[in-house]
């Protein structure tokens, strides 16, 4: 099945792509990888969220940012693809920054929206290795920043 | 010297590759590279120890977990080979997380627990990029997480 | 026109390459990528700023730090070139830590110290993706550490 015919079945829809915040390219090509800078769960121009998981986002309210945060990923692979989705071969690697508390450690649960997003639309393609950490801070107040790694034909 | 012949002189041995926490896996092939996942300082299935450096992790235990990171990091590695180790060629690079505390700016000293005991174990196909950073929080309040790239012959 | 005559009209020069502080190198080259350790603001064997950003370390002082932390990444990938620019082909990735305080979200202004200047040394060939995170804590008390991915012809 297409990819867009996947994200139709899920109700989903990818937006258009962010104008990064500063001065860098939301997706840059090398060679057969495509990485794609860090997202953050922008919807319509608005943060989904802000502040710190749990004490000021839940762990539900942040697994559904750092899904919007896939949703921005795949807008920025596919306009660098542009819009060829049959040369996606597949993820590589996700990074997850999470905003967290003190004594917050359950961001491999936030993080798994991020994996179980990009798994449900990809299929196999979507399974990566991932590093998923807590900070204290990040920009613009985001709860989670997920950056990717995309394997493509080139 | 093989790797194994190496392991089981420095008194080492690799354990079996955890199941990773979530919806990923703990390592991809990607061309000439393998990225293995975040690994943490699991040991017979429980964390070598737990919590912030130095406060509640002495900075030599917490070496010591990121030695336990790289063996964790080998294993998965050397499953992604088939056991197949002449195919590795060297690490690239390495990601090290360090829970910190607040007032503590010596994560490079905990990152060489990794660092040198890679080279113990690999030699100069051991040396590697590294970036070292502190955060406040890490998955299952583990004092460090340790990320991988290898490249191989694919 | 060259790296060196485009540092140079910036009034620009590369330092000589920093010993890593431990037990690791500046740069591993693999395939046609050359990946750069995280690099620390330091400019004669002493860091530009020490402290969390903005309590300790100004916007403005931690974006010199950023820039530094260019011209140290730029001398350790011009080394593994062997001064040879024209095997670079362009800067495909950089990763930027903020030593923040816990209330401090402006980390992208931050990194733009880093973007900024490598557009303006390597033009279009500096442009690249980007993941900047605020953390509690950095080596040595550094503001700023960034590590980078090059391309370049083998």
């Amino acid at each position: 099945m297409s990819i867009e015919a996947r994200l139709h079945e899920l109700g989903l829809a990818l937006p258009a792509v962010a104008k990064p915040v500063a001065a860098y390219v939301p997706a840059v090509q090398s060679g057969s990888h495509i990485f794609v800078s860090g997202q953050l769960p922008f919807l319509d121009g608005q943060l989904l969220s802000i502040g710190r998981v749990p004490s000021r986002v839940s762990v539900e309210a942040a697994q559904q940012a750092a899904r919007q945060c896939v949703l921005n990923g795949l807008a920025a692979v596919g306009e660098q693809l542009g819009g060829d989705w049959k040369r996606l071969v597949r993820v590589v690697r996700i990074g997850v920054f999470v905003q967290s508390d003190d004594d917050f450690f359950q961001q491999s649960q936030v993080a798994n929206g991020a994996s179980e997003l990009l798994q449900a639309i990809l299929g196999d393609a979507g399974r990566h290795a991932r590093a998923a950490v807590g900070v204290n801070a990040l920009p613009m107040n985001t709860p989670v920043e997920v950056e990717f790694l995309f394997e493509v034909r080139p």
